[in-house]
């Protein structure tokens, strides 16, 4: 299986100093998702194998309980449409659309567990040019000390104050510029944790968040980032690796965006002008 | 920070063999989110800073733009319901339930990243009883030997076949009880890789899945569990913890959840029976 990775040019650090050196991604690109012709829903996946991924989520739905009930998958590409059969092998089509067409009607009505959405267009980029029109690119300021970076994921786990004995627990905190940590906040969902911080911040009258950083547990996808965007918030740091879409939505806006901040080093795959 | 988990008893086993413990696992629950009365969407989180979550999620999607715009915020708990201020500490109130309202219109319709349903009610309890509609109880077989599961996380690394040189994947692998890899799909979502390898299984006739093992990278949430019901998979294995309400859902359905496989040890949450 060939992993659906993206090339960026990042700057590392480590205690050693600066260095600049290419590196891979994990694509995360939104499907539109359609049912018998009508727009359903996005979803935020790494392309490939778009047909398993549309028919097993129906699947789980239970709006489709046999493949004999499906009459054809439709895959929109960007030069005009591609009928296809259901025993297609998807893996050899790119696009981000997919129609699924059923004999007959649908056992329930999607529902839970189908990210809601109007549609967002068939790429990325759409996507990214239909955030701008809610969201201010970031200003300048402010600037960080490497040094302090490294530190602020044990400050955030102190922080918790009780050591998670599940295992099962996401973390996000709001450090100032100076790395003290402000809020911290738990949560099996990551963008629920950011949700939570985001939130507190509004209810205490700090937002915009111009001057802070957000450090996460785990991974940086697209929706940490956009709605570390929506808050103002200019620095993003995660334990964890970044996503494609995070990547480009964090350059788009300005965003300083560090990955992989681990053992007193980190990656950083935009605006690096803020760290020192 | 109280961490927020649920107790259970749970079978362990390692090479010296099995011991029965107490344990923990993080609360995930369903938060019913309504807007002006309206309800919206359920999300799933871990209980705890409810009010923090609504706000910062309103506002991380554009409908909220200021705590000016919000009259209240009202809390149904299982006795009655509770109106609160939006300067209430959220902590100390339990429910599954949260309605904010507006003096006006909200800026923009709710739409991308927010979980679309029906209303599922004020509880996981509910949210179980409402998939026992469509879903059915996993018939006893089969049996894997406890030496054999510990070998499927390997197994799964060397069937992805490339090394993922971006850390940002997750992994998804469909094994028979024998312990063979017969289908491995990746992608930046956990669940997206559980609806590729469900979709591929459709498309090949192979549904349900009554006699395979399901393994996943990473933790086992509410979604993977539910999703694996629906494909009629018996075993799930988790390379990290699993949530309480997967616990609950897999100990309803009688399904074998495993969780921290790694390193020739692992946990059992419910139906031990199916693991020699």
């Amino acid at each position: 299986m060939k992993t659906p990775a993206a090339d960026v040019d990042i700057r590392r650090w480590s205690s050693a100093g600066w260095s600049d050196a290419p590196d891979q991604v994990v694509m995360e690109e939104p499907l539109q998702l359609s049912l018998n012709g009508k727009e359903l829903s996005v979803v935020m996946r790494t392309p490939g194998d778009d047909v398993e991924l549309a028919l097993g989520l129906f699947y789980a739905e239970g709006i489709i309980k046999s493949l004999d009930e499906v009459e054809g998958v439709r895959i929109s590409v960007e030069a005009g449409a591609h009928e296809a059969a259901v025993h297609v092998d998807a893996s050899i089509v790119e696009s981000n659309s997919i129609d699924v067409r059923l004999k007959g009607e649908p056992h329930r009505r999607p529902e839970r567990s189908m990210l809601a959405s109007s549609a967002c267009g068939v790429c990325g980029a759409v996507l990214i040019e239909d955030l701008k029109r809610g969201l201010a690119k970031l200003p300048p300021g402010p600037q960080v000390d490497a040094a302090v970076l490294t530190q602020l994921v044990e400050r955030l786990r102190k922080g918790q104050g009780v050591f998670d004995t599940t295992g099962g627990l996401h973390a996000a905190g709001l450090f100032s510029a100076g790395g003290q940590l402000e809020v911290a906040r738990e949560d099996v969902g990551r963008h629920n944790a950011v949700d939570k911080v985001v939130g507190r911040s509004l209810l205490d009258g700090r937002i915009p968040l111009g001057d802070r950083v957000l450090v996460v547990s785990g991974r940086a996808g697209y929706e940490i980032v956009q709605k570390a965007i929506a808050a103002g918030i200019p620095i993003v740091a995660a334990v964890g690796a970044p996503s494609s879409l995070a990547v480009a939505l964090a350059r788009e806006f300005g965003q300083t965006l560090v990955g992989f901040l681990r053992d007193a080093r980190f990656n950083v795959y935009s605006a690096p002008g803020r760290i020192r």
